[in-house]
C-alpha cells in the first residue's frame, strides 16, 4: 500500500484537495467531511457499478445515497444523457444542497460535472476518477462538458469539484488500452512543462506498463501538480491553461473524423501530439531527433502516432471547429523543446495544409 | 423622448451597465463598444423579429450578424430549444469569441443566457429586454435557465451579460396582459425593499396603465437599482438575493399546477405574493389592512390575487420542488411589513397546509 498524498488545487474560495493513494475506497466515512449528511447521487457506468458502487456507498454515512448507472463510452456524453440525470434528480427530489459524485472515467466526470454545474444553477460534486486519464487530467481543473454532433465538449461549464479521490487500486482492473490512453496525457505534461518527467517516463516505461503502484502514484501526483499549478494561474483558460491542450486540436479533429468513440481520447491526443511535434519541426522549432523520441515513447506505450487517412481539407475543417479557434485563426499548442510549449497562431497558414497533405494524411 | 439613464451593476470584473431610455434602437453602432467586430447571433421570437430585428442589426456595425427566431412562450424554455441554438452556433461556425444577443422577454433572455453560459463553456451575451417584466427583473442579475417538466428554471447557470439595453419604446406594443405581469414584479420590489415605491405605485397606477413613458422609465430604473444592489451583495443567492423570490415559491407552484404557459410568470407571482402576504398575516407579522392594500394594488393592475383551485397536497408537493427548498424545509419569503421581507423556514409546518386548505384552495 502506498501512502496517501494530499495535493491542493489553489483557487481561493474554490480550492480543493486531490487525494491520491491506494485502499481509499476501504476508508468508511472518508467523504463525510465533504458531504455532511446531504443527499448524494452517485453517477457511474455499467462496467464500474458492480465493482465499486458498494464500497463507495460506505465512504458516505448518514446520507440518502442514490445512484444512476449510465451506458459506458464517449457516445454517452450528450445533452440527452444530461436530461436523464436531471430526470433522476427530479425523481429523487434532490434540491440545491445535494451532492453529485462521479465514479468513472472522463465521460462520467465530464457529464456529471456539467449536470452539477447546471442543476439548480450549480450544486456541489465530487470526482472519483477510476481511469488513469481521468486521474491525471479530466477530473482535475473544473472543465465539464458534453459533446455536440458538431464537435467535442462544445457545451459545458467551468465548475470545480469539492474534492478529487484517486484510488490507485482502480487502475488494476483498467483495460490495457485505457492505461495507454492515460499515459498519453502524462507524456503531454512532460512535453509541455517537465523535461525531467519525460526522461523518467522513458526509463520507467516497462514498470509503468506493469502497473507498478508506486510509479503510477508518482505520475498521477506529478501530473496533478503540473495541472493544479496551471489551473490555479488561469482557471478559465484566458492564457497559459491553453498549453494543456497540446495535441488536442489535432486530436479532436481525429476523434471527429474517425467518428466519436472509435479512437479513445488519449489515443487521439497521442497522434495529435505527434502532429504538433511534426509541425513544430517543420517550423524549425525542434529537431527531427526530438520528434523521433516522442514517437518512440508513445509507441512504447502502445499508442498510435499517426492520424487516420482523411482528406486534408476535411481534417482542417474539423480542426477549425475546435474551441481554440479564435476569429477564424487556428491557434495551436506547439513545442519549443521537450518540456516547453507555446500557444500560437503565428505560422504561415499554408504550412498547416501542406503538413496535413504531405506528411500525415497519405 | 426621455433622457437615457445609465445604471451600473457592481460585480467587480463582471460589472456591467444597464441603459434605460427611449429611442435607443435608433442609435446606429450603439453596441459596437461592447461587441468590437465579433460574430453576433441575435436570438428572438416570431413576434418580435418583424418589429425589431432590422433596427437592432444596425446597433452593431462591422460584425457578422446572424439570427435565430424561436417560437414564443414559456413552452420554448427547454433543453430541446437549447439544442437548436447550439445547432445554429455550429452551423454558423461561431467560436469562443462570439456574442449572443437576446432580444425578447424573460423566455428569450433566460434560454439565450443559458446558451451563452454553456456554449464553449461560456461566451459573452447582451440582454435586450422588450417586456416590462424582463426590463425590471429577468434581464438583470445573471440568472439564466431552462425548465424541466418537473419544475421551472431547474437547469441553468449564473452568467452575467455584457450590458442590458432597455428601450421604453418596446413597451408601446406590449400586450396589456404582459404589461400587467411586469407591474407585478415592480410591486414586488416595493413590498420587499421600498415602501415609498409601493405608495407611489398606488398613486400613479392609472398613468402607468396608460404607459406614460417617464413613469415607466422611473419604475424600470427604481426596480433595476434595487435589484442591482441586492445582486451586487449576493450574486449567487447565498443569502439576501433570495428576497427577490417573494411570491415565487407559491408562484412557481401555481405555474406548475396550472401547466406551464397557462399563467404568465408575473401573474403567478402576483397571486403568489398575495399568498405570502396572507401567510404573513396568519403568522401575525402584518395586518389585514396590509394584505388588503396589496390585493387592491395588484387588482388595480389587472392581476390575479388568488391561486387556481388545486388539491392542497398537490400544491404543497409542487412548492417543495422549488429551488428554495433546503433539506426538505420549504423556505419562504414573507413580509414583516410593506417594504421589508425576510427569508424563513421558521414557521409551524402544519400552518402552511392549513393556509392552503382553508384560505386559498377552495
Amino acid at each position: 500500500m502506498t501512502k496517501t498524498i494530499n495535493l491542493n488545487v489553489d483557487l481561493g474560495q474554490r480550492s480543493y484537495p486531490i487525494l491520491i493513494g491506494s485502499g481509499l475506497f476501504k476508508q468508511e466515512g472518508l467523504l463525510d467531511a465533504f458531504i455532511g449528511g446531504r443527499d448524494v447521487l452517485i453517477l457511474t457506468n455499467e462496467q464500474l457499478a458492480p465493482l465499486y458502487l458498494e464500497p463507495l456507498q460506505k465512504l458516505v454515512t448518514g446520507s440518502n445515497v442514490q445512484q444512476l448507472v449510465l451506458a459506458d463510452g464517449e457516445a454517452t456524453k450528450t445533452l440527452e444523457t444530461l436530461e436523464t440525470i436531471f430526470d433522476a434528480l427530479v425523481e429523487f427530489r434532490f434540491g440545491r444542497d445535494c451532492v453529485l459524485l462521479t465514479l468513472g472515467g472522463g465521460v462520467i466526470g465530464d457529464i456529471g460535472g456539467f449536470a452539477a454545474a447546471s442543476w439548480q444553477r450549480g450544486v456541489d460534486f465530487i470526482q472519483v476518477p477510476t481511469t488513469l486519464l481521468a486521474q491525471v487530467d479530466s477530473a482535475v481543473g473544473g472543465k465539464t462538458a458534453v459533446n455536440h454532433p458538431g464537435g467535442k465538449n462544445l457545451i459545458g461549464a467551468f465548475h470545480q469539484p469539492l474534492c478529487v479521490l484517486a484510488d490507485m487500486d482502480t487502475l488494476n482492473t483498467l483495460p490495457e488500452r485505457e492505461l495507454s490512453a492515460g499515459l498519453a496525457e502524462v507524456v503531454k505534461y512532460g512535453l509541455l512543462a517537465d523535461a525531467e518527467l519525460f526522461d523518467w517516463l522513458e526509463s520507467e516505461s516497462a514498470a509503468l506498463l506493469r502497473r507498478d503502484q508506486e510509479r503510477l502514484q508518482h505520475i498521477v501526483r506529478r501530473s496533478c501538480e503540473i495541472k493544479a499549478r496551471i489551473v490555479a494561474a488561469d482557471e478559465r483558460e484566458q492564457g497559459q491553461r491553453a498549453l494543456l491542450n497540446l495535441g488536442h486540436t489535432f486530436g479532436h479533429a481525429i476523434e471527429r473524423c474517425a467518428g466519436y468513440g472509435e479512437w479513445l481520447h488519449g489515443e487521439a491526443v497521442a497522434a495529435g501530439m505527434c502532429m504538433a511535434a511534426g509541425f513544430s519541426e517543420r517550423l524549425g522549432w525542434i529537431g527531427a531527433e526530438d520528434v523521433a523520441r516522442i514517437r518512440a515513447l508513445l509507441t512504447r506505450f502502445n499508442l498510435p502516432v499517426d492520424p487516420p487517412r482523411v482528406d486534408p481539407n476535411e481534417f482542417l475543417a474539423a480542426m477549425s471547429l475546435d474551441k481554440k479557434v479564435i476569429g477564424g485563426e487556428i491557434r495551436l499548442v506547439l513545442l519549443k523543446k521537450i518540456g516547453e510549449a507555446v500557444v500560437t497562431a503565428d505560422y504561415p497558414s499554408h504550412e498547416l495544409l501542406d503538413l496535413l497533405s504531405e506528411r500525415f494524411i497519405h
